[in-house]
């Protein structure tokens, strides 16, 4: 049994806000995503490595804010976010307010592997990307119309949100990206990679880089992975408030996770989903906003692409 | 009643790396931020007040990593993270690699009040300070000729450490700083701050700026600061795992931090210590280090400050 999960953001996505001719072209991304990680895990590979690849193929879709789509900043630059982390050790990675990186996840791996640290930030996290030799791009490689536009529009107000939240602008594209994976070894893992907030400022470092907050993985519990208003998940810490519900509690994924989503974010009117698999094989895909970008793909031969709430 | 306990760093406090003629310095050093943030309890102000009082007090004394006598980075200038955390409202604010704030907590605090989101890092976060007119200091300010000599030793190496662990350097001063409240209306709060890892580089972030790993708050529960070595506090997610075993499986403070701090940090091989506090006056001062500087202060009239593992 392996499983793979992911999302590519949560918020206002529905039938009135993605254009039909639209609406394809995201679950194809969605598919090729799965498929990049199934691949990985059917060769007998690790769940690390999975969510690494299925990250890497969201990150280099512009349809995404996570490498290539990331939004700008209010500087009028790429500033990104990735985390990762391997359920079979507890080990992790993670990198804040990343520049010129093409694959943030990527680097967070590393960081994990090569730094002797969690999280690395900023110019000292570019400096890095150099030293281990990380793919970069340059500013010309991020550039995306849409993002953009979206980012002329509001770059002289102080106004930030998230990329797929509001109505403030007319974006139609959303979100964080993730993924989680059972491989056939039994472990799991998790990653997450973002580019914030449209018109962020004060290198603001949202939930996707923090564990425990936007990702957390332990083969005893569960992988998470999360997309939403990053702040309430930090304050919640959303990714680890599921695991100890399942390990304290002894709650399935699915009650755990519905739990957090559902009912504790739900009070604090923070908006956002989750995805999450455990050791079992069981995977859930749980959001309290109007949609989310999912989809699982399962060694049984069941799979599934979802946008909108009502599918 | 009204309690209030902080702690300035768990590592190798022993007798034989403390001079004889230093011992009462720190002692002073930890009653002195003990009154602080007691006199603002008595006054009727709040937990928040009060560890913000306790901290700000570590931070200007140059005995403590973290404000005034943060250590050097590779790069030999002074990088420091802080973060405070509301229990009545589960509200927090951080920094991260922040330069040139005298007090960081403070900043943490303005965080949490003014801007809108959790955690502001680097120059972003140096641009927040001076919009909200934070207090500066130049470099100078935060010269200390032993934290200068620490780096001095080591800056041409790949070495980095906590300050307060390993017999590579000469090294009797003693790590991240921290403080924990609860106040006469029955909430409590939580605040940490340091200077991070001598020679740190890569723009390197450890527990104490996240919220769930090195600081946590909740009346329902727990407030937590820790210490010690960031990257395990972060994996372990240790500020909100004493949290949710009190939540979730009924453990008292005292059952929750032993939990974590002398059985799963433990077996992870993690060194440091944290201090907690819950809504009912009860106190925990945990470390699994070999000593730990810290102490308590309760509206019954009990006061306790020790800087030993036999004391």
């Amino acid at each position: 049994m392996f499983t793979i999960a992911i999302h590519g953001g949560a918020g206002a996505v529905s039938r009135q806000t993605i254009a039909e001719s639209e609406d394809p072209i995201f679950r194809e991304g969605l598919h090729a995503a799965l498929n990049a990680g199934y691949a990985v895990l059917e060769k007998g590979a690790t769940a690390l490595d999975a969510v690494e690849a299925a990250v890497r193929s969201l990150e280099d879709n512009p349809l995404f804010n996570a490498g290539k789509g990331a939004v700008y900043t209010k500087k009028g630059i790429h500033e990104m976010d990735a985390s990762i982390m391997d359920g079979s050790n507890l080990k992790a990675g993670a990198i804040a307010g990343i520049r010129n990186v093409k694959n943030p996840v990527s680097l967070a791996r590393k960081v994990m592997e090569q730094s002797g640290h969690v999280l690395l930030s900023g110019k000292g996290a570019g400096e890095f990307a150099l030293k281990v030799k990380e793919e970069m791009e340059s500013d010309d490689y991020f550039y995306t119309r849409l993002r953009y536009d979206q980012w002329l529009k509001v770059r002289h107000t102080d106004f930030y949100h998230l990329d797929h939240i509001g109505d403030e602008t007319p974006d139609r594209k959303f979100g964080t990206v993730g993924a989680v994976a059972l491989d056939q070894h039994g472990h799991i893992a998790a990653a997450t990679s973002t580019g914030g907030m449209i018109n962020k400022q004060f290198g603001r470092i949202g939930d996707s880089p923090l564990i425990g907050c936007g990702t957390y993985a332990n083969d005893e519990t569960c992988a998470i992975s999360c997309t939403g208003h990053g702040e309430y998940f930090i304050r919640a810490v959303v990714a680890y408030d599921v695991s100890c519900l399942m390990e304290y509690k002894g709650l399935s994924l699915k009650e755990a996770t519905e739990k957090v989503m559902l009912d504790k974010l739900k009070k604090m009117q923070a908006e956002g989903g989750l995805i999450g698999a455990d050791a079992k094989g069981n995977i859930s895909l749980c959001f309290n906003a109007i949609g989310m970008h999912r989809g699982y793909r399962k060694s049984d031969g069941s799979s599934y692409v979802a946008l909108y709430g009502d599918e």
